[in-house]
């Protein structure tokens, strides 16, 4: 009997309307002879308001004992889904991270899952039951109760079905599936039916909200495909597949934008060998997360320049850090600009098509946008702009490549 | 280095005030040299909320999964007072049942303690922490939660004190100890300063809603003090010991009322052996629970009388069980009153006083409070009355022991 993984996240099971609907959809795959293993999130906004609750208490609390508060958000959920699905007349039960066995490391808020013990989830299938897992949490080796970061719930579904050898991780949702480009920014972005797991990966990097990251990298590396799916209607949503199944070849898949960043470039720093190393060190000292490096390249001589991208939560910091090596080493300047956007282009097919970056530079152009720093990887271009002219430079980019062209209508 | 438990109810940590005022009580005991075992109820009406959700999804939620629903409430609080702790600058360690270890039978929603482990509490206490552990929950052998019943906080609080071998276990809640009568019915009730273990279960039995008598039942197995005392003052509240220590000989220590009783009588019944069996098996099944008996004595033919008390929520059901019996068995005739009220009067010195029974009816009489029904036991007389003459017979019964006399101004 073949066997299916189902993640509802907090909107999705944010009343219970909604817990019914969830049930009733689990017990329709149930009964169309699958094993279900349901994952939820905590309602609504239980995990901000349990937030909320912390900080009243204490402006700094150990993160063992927020772990401690956060995942009763999620028990709470998985006890109200069986008891739905009970009340619908089918079997069900909800297993805590605990009594799952879902291990991870000790890092509290931020944890890795290790390991998925196989026993009593095998058990509970074997008698028919619907199991309800209680995502985003997990537990060390101790025993303590851990976190495995906000949004992680993705994560505990793609571990669980690559462990069960799920035939898909269902991923149900407030949207549809996975777009072009956001559509409350670009009202013309249309629905991505197949993506790979690489272009998901780098869309969700480069500010696309629909998944969490490290889901991706879980289906990708068991190879079991995710469908990003709407909860209220039956769409047929997102498949994130390897890449050579079936996916239309473009160079761009989609497009995205990330706000609230800062730049901060340092000009004339000394050009020795190791210098760009100490920098990122002071940054990571201060725990400051570096989301894009741009060295520039031109500098022949004594000095150089190094441009780096940070959350504008953290540019305070790496401003500080940047004026003290400034002091240290007597750079030239340090520049700051923040907050500043990005607007990112993801497609496996620049591995092949070309002209990739010129297009998009010169779409940004023609739509007078000033572009303020450049990054590439192999699937990615991503361009600096101002925060005003994010949402435009989006435009123009999805519609440079065709994006904003409906695909329905094309094939046709 | 001696030990206390401190259990602090769900008013006693309803907001972050009140989680800040126990954390600072339970450092204050600490600094003076004491470990401190603290054991917390969930938030105010938390517990009657995740009840109302459980009841928005289903209204036969399975037991197990309720129970799954509502231990998250503690685990709330635990975290929280952890976090108050910390922020006062002290070391504390939250636990739930699952990782000290609470082990209770498989009953859900009324599971009792099989058995406490020590090892992580010892532990926890060795490192000179305060512990938190996470009240009314537990875990089966087979590692599913339980709870203990409402209001069982308190014997989680005792079952600790008991296992670690605490010098006193506090009871923090919104009175200031326990009154010889419910103040809000006898404005000239009483703090009582010292009762019995056995006084305080009868009056626990009897109405008086102060403390759940399990946790009363583990102070007197394992011979531990228990105090119950103000979460907002440090007045001196009420110590519950055994009754050799230093309790003052009076006949009747405090007097309390039940209301929401039904009163049903079996008139004329077969006075054969084994017929009262039959009528208590018979609402044993339907899972009434019987609160009082009342069998007349002097039936000297062939038939008998017989009465008994039951929670008005049980009243219907128990009429139907009265009614098919009778049919069956040709009674002359069932009785039914309900509501009906049980004023109780609860004192030791019963024991060794004569004319206790004859003061109570005497009071009532001259209140022109009509007695529907007696019944007694070693240490308690308890009367019948009409819901309306309640609060008018408790008063009664109150003052005709001298109970409504100041203490204060007799000693001086």
């Amino acid at each position: 009997m073949g066997l299916i993984v189902q993640k509802f996240g907090g909107t999705s099971v944010g009343d219970a309307q909604k817990i019914h609907r969830a049930a009733r959809r689990a017990i329709r795959a149930r009964l169309a002879g699958v094993r279900v293993v349901m994952v939820v999130s905590a309602m609504g906004d239980t995990t901000d308001r349990l937030v909320a609750l912390a900080q009243d208490i204490s402006s700094n609390p150990p993160k063992r004992e927020l772990d401690m508060l956060l995942t009763t958000g999620e028990q709470v959920s998985i006890a109200l889904m069986a008891m739905a699905i009970h009340a619908a007349g089918h079997g069900a039960i909800s297993l805590t991270a605990t009594q799952l066995g879902l291990v991870t490391d000790s890092v509290h808020t931020q944890a890795r899952i290790r390991r998925i013990e196989r026993a009593r989830l095998e058990r509970e299938l074997e008698s028919g039951a619907i199991v309800i897992v209680a995502g985003f949490q997990g537990i060390d080796a101790a025993g303590e109760l851990t976190t495995l970061g906000r949004g992680a719930s993705d994560t505990t579904a793609a571990a669980l079905a690559a462990v069960l050898g799920a035939s898909v991780c269902e991923i149900y949702t407030d949207v549809d599936g996975v777009y072009t480009a956001d559509p409350r920014l670009v009202p013309d972005a249309h629905k991505i039916d197949r993506i790979s797991y690489d272009e998901m990966l780098e869309l969700a990097a480069a500010g696309a909200g629909v998944m969490h990251a490290r889901a991706i990298e879980f289906g990708m590396k068991f190879n079991v495909p995710i469908h990003v799916r709407s909860s209220m209607t039956d769409g047929g949503g997102t498949m994130i597949v390897p890449e050579d199944e079936g996916i239309e070849a473009v160079a761009v898949r989609g497009v995205s934008l990330r706000r609230d960043l800062a730049a901060i470039g340092l000009d004339g720093v000394p050009n020795i060998p190791g210098f760009a190393a100490k920098v990122f060190e002071a940054l990571a000292e201060r725990r400051v997360f570096v989301d894009d490096i741009m060295q520039n390249m031109y500098a022949q001589g004594a000095k150089a320049n190094i441009g780096f991208v940070v959350q504008a939560s953290d540019a305070e910091i790496a401003r500080e850090v940047a004026d003290r090596l400034a002091r240290e080493h007597g750079f030239e300047g340090v520049e700051f600009r923040a907050p500043i956007s990005k607007v990112s282009a993801v497609g496996v097919g620049m591995r092949s098509h070309t002209g990739v970056a010129s297009t998009m530079f010169k779409a940004l152009t023609e739509a007078g946008v000033n572009i303020h720093g450049i990054s590439t990887s192999e699937i990615v271009i991503s361009c600096l702009v101002t925060a005003e002219e994010g949402p435009r430079a989006l435009a123009a980019v999805h519609g440079a490549f065709g994006l904003s062209d409906d695909p329905k209508r094309l094939e046709g």
